[in-house]
């Protein structure tokens, strides 16, 4: 049997439990070109709250009564496809389920000596790539930038500051409470990072970064976005990546003035991972290396068991998590 | 006598005529490499308000009893400069006085045969470079591409309609009354003008682009940017150049929501035209051949008499002006 987690009410605001229900189902037959995997990881991201009310730019709506979407790392157990054999670990979307089918396509086989297999999911994954390729595409960072990024020990924010160093940049951090700052200098070796929940973000800011911000990556919107501008060096970046602050709102808030932008002649562009595929495997292969050299670091908010999925991502979705939050099913 | 508006108080909001005061003054004894100039065409801009506030990226905040600054056409009347003739027009910064003293700093003669002698202060001046260097460096208009401008009717607007036409885009203005609509389109040769006004813009702007704007060239800010970035096409360009709706604002108003930038892989850059000097000879060969080729027009605002200053600058910080506003002096 299949255990998998539904939509039960389209979620307003916050999701909640109550909004998922698990449910079982029989193994599916496999048809010609098909194979039938174990979930091994399920990686929960913000952006799945988009997709489930339908919001998301390229992902259908899920239905009530449909399996919540999402990447997985798994390993074959049957197959009927002559290119992928059993016992081979690949990654692919079974969503919030311990079993899925696939035929194959817009899966990539993984080698599982390269790197820890959940890091598939997290740095070495698409939150990596958009860090990469958001940070060097349209930040553009020289040696001595200060780089400024928000939600700094999630897994996009922390590749961030973590190859923002590799490029000679200064990384500054912003995370919601002390362990995840202390995380992100400790861990992440960026020189600053400022707890936007107990310290007053408008003056650490100028503290930390007297000259002004030469990029700008964020995770957030909101009010962190709009003190930002605000704080801008000459000719600065900003690339906006996620909006933390506004995916449990039914109707996204007003944004910062653009008044700043003008006068620090910085500029704003936005960074969508499905344009840089072409990127991708540049960035494993140096990703892995630096992982393997210890030039990267990463952390992750484990929790075992797909009936504790909905439990995992409402905590994500309370900015609660601490690192890239994974499930892992035994 | 030199006859001067000087400022009486700092105005609060939309600014008001008893904000300045009519005063006079003997004319001043000139020193070496000094000129008299007798003002000819004032300039009167949005931006001076930001000036006269002390909110200007660059210029000196005007005190109490100063001189109210602005650019203008000026004949030399006296001239201790040996490189500056009586009888040559310059373009000065005089301000707002009948009367002003140069030593020769930061002037630039005026050929009076090229093109009518106030059109250095319009669509040949600094309103017509910004158009100019705000949308092609900026906003890149190819062939067919849709360029959207607000305050169309101003001597900004219809130059950005008028030079993306040159280009072979398709101009849509805004504008704030059905006889600026109307100008707009007739003279200035643009598709389509929404009077913001009395038209549904939300409704209004996606009956008139179907398929999103390529250029958003902003004079506005406000509800009109915030509208224009959820009717984007794909790799749309929002070039940011003023804030008529803000500038009488203590405080700089929200923004619109940056999500749709995202999506759309939009970029947003402002246009600051002190960057773009290095462009200002090529624009003014092409634009004063495109004026005697009658591929551009103008429309002016003109009020005559240095006393009637303060009312004609009131009138255009309401938004009242229609065309570019211009104080001659006989």
């Amino acid at each position: 049997m299949n255990k998998k987690i539904v939509l039960k009410k389209t979620p307003i605001g916050i999701p909640k439990e109550s909004d998922f229900k698990l449910v079982e189902s029989p193994l599916p037959e496999l048809r010609k070109n098909e194979v039938l995997t174990k979930t091994i990881h399920l990686s929960l991201d913000p952006y799945i709250r988009g997709v489930i009310t339908g919001k998301h730019i390229y992902a259908e709506k899920v239905n009530i009564g449909d399996t919540i979407v999402g990447r997985t790392i798994a390993k074959v157990i049957d197959s009927k496809n002559s290119d992928i054999q059993v016992g081979e670990i690949i990654m692919c979307s079974n969503g919030w389920q311990e079993y899925g089918v696939s035929d194959g396509e817009g899966i990539r086989k993984i080698d599982p000596s390269s790197a820890p297999l959940s890091t598939n999911l997290g740095i070495l994954g698409m939150p990596g790539l958009t860090a990469y390729a958001g940070l060097l595409v349209y930040g553009e960072p020289k040696k001595d930038d200060v780089v400024v990024v928000s939600a700094a020990s999630g897994p996009v924010g922390c590749m961030v500051g973590q190859i923002a160093q590799i490029h000679g940049a200064k990384a500054i951090g912003i995370a919601g409470s002390e362990e995840k700052c202390n995380v992100v200098k400790e861990k992440f070796g960026f020189a600053e990072c400022i707890n936007y929940k107990t310290e007053n973000l408008s003056e650490r800011i100028k503290e930390v970064c007297p000259n002004g911000l030469d990029i700008y990556y964020d995770n957030v919107g909101g009010e962190t976005l709009d003190i930002m501008t605000k704080n801008l060096a000459m000719f600065a970046r900003i690339v906006l990546c996620g909006f933390m602050t506004q995916y449990n709102l039914a109707t996204p808030p007003p944004g910062p003035n653009l008044g700043p932008i003008v006068g620090s002649r910085a500029s704003i562009k936005g960074v969508v991972v499905y344009d840089h595929y072409d990127k991708q495997q540049e960035f494993i292969t140096l990703a892995s290396q630096w992982l393997k050299e210890g030039k990267i670091n990463y952390i992750e908010d484990e929790v075992f068991g797909i009936e504790n999925t909905p439990m995992h991502f409402c905590s994500l979705m309370r900015g609660e998590n601490f690192g890239k939050t994974i499930i892992t099913i035994n």
